[in-house]
């Protein structure tokens, strides 16, 4: 029943759109998922793409198109007048997917395309989803779903939820509402299923329920939803009025998006690709960090050339410059990472900061004080001058500790400034660690030498 | 409804325990999710959580346990007997939480547990579902479902549901299999509130259903799920029959697991800790990787060892060391990266490995001439000797290909053998990359000192 994409299909596939062989082609597609020919068309040319498209129903065709990826879909997009996409597409879509394809549109555009909605309760629906910032709840809802009202007995509710249910997907819970459209609490499915005939919904739905508002976050969502393991979650507006729902499909979406986004700083990778991207997409989404890295190691230089002497007569004091940089480099981003992942899955308990900090700093003068004494056998071992042994082990200690105070502290500083806390991940700060290592170990060099 | 823990919280809830105030405390945990419960015993001492522990009522403590962090369950079921654990917790859950705990506990207590289950019907799908690896569909599914046969009429069908629904949390399919338990297809909620008395489940049921084997791996679950947004999958075995059905909520948690899992890698952290984890865990995840990191330090030392007298005479080469170093780990992190996110999303397309590397290798050399003209330039403004100018372009050019190389090729590499492609961005392949970055250094160096 599963499809694997293969580099064969695809160029039989080819070959068949070549010859303009419509019958074949349709036959070869006819069975797939539209998440599969999603895939496919992400392969194709513009061209071939476009003739595959032009052999699909109107239902598949915006399944396909939501599927699609970001870049394919505006490609396509930019082909169609606004009547073609509203007639085309809009109108077989649930009204979050119809809102965020709108959303993605130029102004211009997405008028024209309004006005060609023809259920005007539909275009209304999506005007209203588009007035909300999509990365919060209002963004990811979509106004499709089952209500009943407390007050009605089991046959109302069920020749009423017939009615509604038309234009719902997938049906995972029945809200029930008051009569002022104030969210009461929720039916579920198997409540109803066991329930008997004579049943009233006033004593059948569970009124403990949890719901945000429209202005919720959608990092809060994910981890509202995530902790309680809801498949569904009821968006209320300030004085309880039931708006919409997210299902967790839109939610595996965020938490995935989340941690590639989290990922991506940490690799230094500036904005989202896949290795399918085209070698310009790629090249610009390295280069600013590169670029961060290369004023960074130059940086560097200059503070090694304020050493110059010291490294001409000392040249071993050189060799231990990338351990040092490493070192600090390294203490760095796990300090931060650990942070970063404790915000993201809100993990991070209910210690203050000093706390944080002093554990922060136990555990580095542990790690520190193992490796430097590593460190320091090693140069014995070698038989390197004192200046040098004692030199390496008293910047490595103070490098890591260093190290691991700013990277604890940078995060949790950027979150309470409501900044990205990955950011610390990035490459400024551990291209600033990274320096201000080096820098205290040729201080500490200049100090030292100076004395033995 | 939704509950924020707080510091406050906490002081105030461990004075009421110390008070053995069993009736407050009561009070103020009773309208609380178990979620909220289970973060709530995160925080506490062993002796305060058991004295909370006991208050709650029998559903409420499973449901806790199941959301309790790992290291504070465990601490809990140490303290108890098999029968204890078999009474108070596994009658209350589903096959497939019930399967989690029990494979977490010792083999001898294991069997004990098994023993003091009643149900020997219970204890024989536990047994069933323990015999699965954990990190496959069979470790992930519950035998709970709703399931019909297609040769029923809807009359006898709502029945039969109404007696299976009684041990399902949650109903999101009905599953259609015919006489001998081969699956067929699946009846929505949805067509089943739509449909008419008179209807029969043959002319319902949707045929064309994605199921998978037992023995998929979690992380292909994961993707199929993810890609076909379904919040509900059957598992079956290697003739069709059904075996059981893996719900979202699980599978979120697998993606989210996953994705920590890639993010420690990259950040050099080798166990999964939290920030409340103790001095003693968090040290024990950080220390491998700043080892490892130690020797590569100490091996590029020995390397630049080798160049004492050219760096003695050229006190400048060693400037530029930690730019050499840095972005040769750059570059190969960030192109490991780019795989392993493509492999993990399974978004890596079709192309061969060959166009891979020269797409990636195009991508480096813009990327290169770019960083390297700007190095080049800095170097002539601070009138640099040529030797030092053409050493650092030549090396920088070089390290970026190489890394970009070896980047790309190490997690395909990995990922053909089976083994976690995420490996390449951990510490031994950066390192091995800061190390080989600097001796095309020193080696270019040599060469072009020795030219001009």
């Amino acid at each position: 029943m599963r499809f694997e994409l293969t580099r064969e299909f695809i160029s039989n596939l080819q070959e068949l759109i070549d010859q303009y062989d419509s019958k074949t082609v349709s036959e070869l597609v006819a069975p797939l998922h539209s998440a599969d020919i999603a895939e496919i068309l992400n392969e194709l040319s513009s061209e071939e793409a476009k003739f595959l498209y032009m052999l699909l129903d109107g239902e598949t065709r915006a399944d396909v198109l939501i599927e699609m990826e970001d870049d394919a879909r505006e490609r396509f997009l930019k082909a169609l007048s606004g009547e073609e996409i509203a007639r085309q597409f809009i109108t077989e879509m649930d009204s979050d997917d119809a809102a965020d394809l709108i959303g993605e549109l130029s102004e211009e555009l997405q008028e024209e395309v309004l006005q060609h909605i023809k259920d005007v309760e539909q275009a209304g629906v999506i005007v209203d989803l588009l007035s909300y910032d999509e990365d919060t709840a209002g963004g990811l809802m979509a106004k499709e779903l089952i209500k009943v009202n407390e007050n009605w007995d089991i046959p109302t509710c069920l020749r009423e939820m017939r009615k509604q249910a038309f234009d719902v997907d997938e049906v995972y819970y029945v809200y029930v509402v008051d009569d002022d459209n104030i969210l009461r609490g929720t039916l579920s499915l198997k409540k109803l299923l066991l329930a008997r005939r004579d049943a009233r919904i006033k004593n059948l739905y569970k009124s403990d329920i949890i719901s945000v508002r429209a202005d919720t976050s959608k990092e809060e969502v994910a981890n509202i939803m995530n902790k309680y393991d809801l498949v569904a979650l009821p968006v209320v507006d300030s004085i309880g009025r039931l708006m919409g729902r997210i299902t967790i499909d839109d939610v595996v979406d965020v938490i995935r998006e989340e941690a590639e986004r989290d990922y991506q700083l940490i690799s230094g990778i500036s904005e989202d690709v896949e290795p399918t991207d085209n070698v310009f997409m790629l090249t610009r989404a390295r280069l600013p960090w590169l670029t961060i890295g290369l004023i960074g190691g130059i940086l560097a230089a200059l503070v090694l050339s304020g050493y110059e002497d010291e490294l001409r007569i000392y040249p071993e004091m050189a060799f231990f410059i990338p351990l040092i940089a490493a070192m600090g480099g390294n203490v760095g981003v796990q300090s931060s990472a650990i942070i970063v992942q404790g915000l993201a899955s809100n993990t991070l308990g209910i210690e203050s900061t000093t706390r944080k900090l002093m554990k922060e700093l136990s555990v580095a003068l542990i790690n520190g004080v193992i490796l430097t004494s590593l460190a320091f056998v090693y140069n014995l071992a070698r038989q390197e001058t004192m200046a040098l042994t004692l030199t390496v082990s008293t910047a490595l200690l103070s490098v890591i500790l260093f190290a691991s105070v700013f990277g604890t502290f940078i995060p949790l500083l950027l979150n309470k400034f409501k900044v990205d806390p990955a950011l610390a991940t990035g490459p400024f700060i551990t291209t600033m660690n990274d320096i201000i290592s080096l820098f205290i170990y040729l201080l500490i060099g200049r100090l030292l030498y100076g004395i033995f």
